[in-house]
Formats: C-alpha cells, structure tokens, sequence
C-alpha cells in the first residue's frame, strides 16, 4: 500500500470512529437516528474541519471528497442499530474516542508539516485535531468531557504527534512512521484506560 | 420579485428570526441590552458564518453587506424593548428557532449548490447552517439546547434541504423551489411543535 | 516603539494574559499539565483566530509566527507553577480576562480597520475577539462564563473598539491612540470589578 493510501485508509477510519463516538454520546441523550447522524457527523469530521479552516486549505477535506460524509452517515446509522448488543456503550464510546485520537494526532500533524508548518504548529494541529471532534461532541451535547477525564489524554496525543515529527526527520519511510506514531498514542491512551495512568493533577487549594 | 432579490430577503429574514431568538435566550438570563445585542448578533449570524467558512467564499457575508449586522442590533433591540409582551418567551423562541431552521436549511443548500458543491454536501450544509446557530446560542448561554428537544427538528431541516435539490432537478424555477421548501420544513417543524411529532428515540438501556 | 512594534508587543500581552487566564480555569478543574498547556493556548489565541478566520487572511497569526504559542506553553506552564503562590485564583483569572478583554478588542478593532472592514464590522470584530477567547474558555471547560457575570463586560470591549474607531478618525497617531482607547476598555472593566458596576439587566418575568 502507498502512503496516499494508507493516509487515507487512516483518515477514513478516524472519521469513522469518531463518528461512531458521536453517535454513541448521542445515544446516551437519547435521539432520533437522524440527529444520531448529524451528531456522528459533527464529531467525526468536526477534528479535521478545524484543522483544514486554520491551514487554510483551498477546500475542506469532506467537501472534496464525501466518501468522508458516507462514512459518517454509515457509522452513525450502524451505531443506532448494534449498539445495544455491547455490554457497556460508555466503554465503546471511550475506546472508539481513543482510537480516533492515536489516528488524527498523527493525521493532523502530518497534514500540518505537508502544508509547510512549522514543527510546533504540526505539534499543536495534531493535538487540536485529535482534541476538537471530542471537544465538540462533549460540548454540543453538554456532557462530561471525555478529554477532562482523570486519565491521560492530551498526552497521548502530544506522544503521537511528536513521534511522528521525529521519526520523519529519521531516515525511516512515511509508511513506517504513521503506523509506528499511531501505535505509540493508542497504546499510551490504551494503557491509561486500563491501567488508570494519570499524570499529577493540579492539586493546590484555593487559599 | 427575481430570484436573487428573494433569496436576499429570505436570508435577511432568517438571520432576524435567529438574532430575535438569541435574544430572547439572552432574556432568560437576565444580560444587559449589548449582552444580547452580542448573543443576537451571534446566532442570527452564526449559522450562516459557519457555512461561509466552510465553502470558503471570498468573505463571510456579513463582511461583504453589513445590513446583516443591522438586522441582527435592531432585532435584538426590539427584543429587548418588546419581549415582555408576548404571552410565553419561550413559545416566541421557538417559533423565531423555527422560522429560521426553516428559511436556514434551504438558503444553505442553495448557497451550497451555487458553489458546485455535491448534492451530499449542499445538504449537509443546509442542514448544519439551520442548526448551528441554535446550537451555538444554545451552547454559549449552557441553556438545554432547542435542537435536543423531544420534537422532530434535524428531520425538518432534513426535508427543507431535501426538497430543494429534489425541486431544483425538476423543471420548476427556483423562485418557486424557494419558498415551497421552506413551507415544507416549517410545517413539519410547526406540526412536530403542535402536535408533539416525534421519531423513535434511542431506546435501549444501558446493559 | 513605531507602530507595528507597539501592535506586537500588546498582541502577545494580550495572548499571555489570556492563557493565563485559560490555565487558571485549567487549575479549577484540577487538570494535568499538558491539558493547562492545551487550554491555555486555545484561550490565548482562540479570539485572534476566529478574527483571522473571519477576515480571510492569508494565514492565521500563530502559523505565521510561532512566538504566539511558546507565550502561551510558557504562560501556561507558569501559571501551573506560580498559581498558589495567589490569595485568589478568581480575582487572578477575572483580572487576566480583563487585560486580554481591553487588549483583544482595540486590536481586533484594529487589524479589522487595516483589512478594510467596515466600521461597524471592525467594531463587531473587536468585540468578538475579545469575547470569543472567554466564551471557548467557560464554554468547553463548562464553568461559569465570565462574560454573562453580573458587572459590565461586553460594553467594556464596545468602548474600547469604538474608542479606537472615533480617535483613527482624529488627527491622532495609532501610536497614541492604542494605548488610549485599551486604557478606556481596561478602565470601565476594572471600575465593573471593583464597585460592582452593572447596567440594567432584563428584569420582565415569564407572564
């Protein structure tokens, strides 16, 4: 597979996972499958939207090319009829968060550095991308944010995103790094879901 | 009356019905009269700024035409100054909401399609002009949002976006695919607010 | 200082004041150090951002020069440091907001002026970028928004921008004229925080 499309395979899936997230937090709201569709939408391009408006790129990428919208709408009418056969929608809802996570850090970040931005820009897009569909989600829906939890989060998507610039200024290929980078954010997010990882809290008392 | 003169009235109307209900959300928290001057301003052309983004015009319309910004300070003047007359705020919030979902999902997706947008795309942009601004004013004042609402809503704005590409395909002018698209989202919407219509909700418990 | 270096030198005051105030918001809900670093920065240059996603510019200011973010990791790295050394996170954060408040809409204002804006769009730009950094601060860490408190606030950031508006039109230098009109946004903020100034908020009941 060339690295168009294994970018795009990672896109795509990101996109889905994402909107699943989204049609799940919907769930627990307790709508209607079309606004099940509008908010697994929301979520699952929301991330990338952003980053696109801020690298003012000529079009979003979802207007380009719908296949991301098919996702969507497919991801979200799946989650309306399956997703009562799991045990526990908040877990699905924590890992699919997770997984859209470790895929856009990268995604974002790599986007970034393709436009010419600098390394801390790229560092920061990736995170934002990885961050906003799940900020956007908790938001709209005006639930606890899964991104403020007790465990590493924005970390995780620190990690990913800057393995990512690392290893591309080693001389490994493009198609090595994303999987690798990814790799590295999931399972640090994956780890802090099953292990309960947190970095140090802000602890001071309000004098 | 020709088309672009329609179009420019209806979407003048649509941003007044959204300033009008920002307002009135403002009322409900007792602001000063430039809060909601700002939360009038805001929804009335949030929706519509959103898209502006989106479909990267060259400015955001209200940039290029500031009758928009007019609009939107006398509406939420004349809220200000009349709100206290009518019977239930609430019942005018969301019949103002409903007048703009309607006018809103329509103009978008004309706009949409008048940038050579996919059919996909014009109506998700129909559908996320006419929610958006609910959803920001709702969001912003931390108010249950009018989009969560139990009544048939993303569904009205589904169908008044809809129609339109359906009616634009068709040999009918688009003077007349305008309004009649628009009367076909509000009367679902104004039926779903009187007569309770509702899609099946997400039902199933948590296991 | 010429002009330009006086813009930059108040554009990052203004970025840093508002990350600090972002990462005081942080501290409320007792996040780890990278999430204080994440909102630190979204509130610091969020306002600018949206100003420059609206304006259309070629590129966002923090893409373009990348001292923008390191104010804002830096700011908020301090501030997770320095922070309990305060008797009051609260008066800390509302007296950060208020820098960032009376800075952001004199220079969105003013970079809204130098793109050829209207003045009524220039004076709407400039109260935006000074609300929007604060509303995306309370509205996704959903706490209190400092904007809808009780003491004068969006009238603050109105005075400051049409301040700037009415002496670019005198015969005095922009040089002068910052600084001026940032006092007067500062001055009636700060006179709202300390004797509880307040103007007439919407007081009809629900009939």
């Amino acid at each position: 597979m060339d690295l168009a499309t294994t970018i795009y395979t990672f896109d795509l899936l990101g996109v889905a996972v994402f909107a699943i997230s989204g049609a799940l937090a919907a769930a627990e709201r307790r709508m209607d499958i079309l606004t099940f569709v509008l908010f697994g939408t929301i979520t699952g391009v929301g991330g990338g939207t952003i980053r696109d408006l801020l690298l003012n790129t000529d079009q979003v990428f979802w207007i380009v090319d719908t296949a991301y919208l098919w996702v969507c709408i497919g991801a979200s009418v799946a989650t309306w009829f399956l997703a009562h056969r799991f045990h526990s929608r908040r877990r699905v809802l924590l890992w699919a968060d997770a997984m859209g996570l470790a895929l856009f850090c990268v995604l974002g970040t790599q986007k970034a550095l393709s436009w010419n931005a600098p390394v801390v820009v790229a560092i920061g897009m990736g995170m934002m991308t990885a961050s906003f569909g799940s900020l956007i989600r908790d938001s709209l829906l005006n639930r606890p944010p899964v991104l403020l939890g007790p465990e590493i989060y924005v970390t995780a998507a620190l990690l990913g995103a800057a393995s990512f610039v690392l290893l591309s200024h080693l001389p490994v290929t493009a198609s090595l790094a994303l999987p690798v980078s990814i790799a590295a954010a999931f399972l640090l997010r994956a780890g802090a879901l099953l292990f309960d990882l947190r970095l140090p809290k802000y602890q001071h008392e309000q004098p």
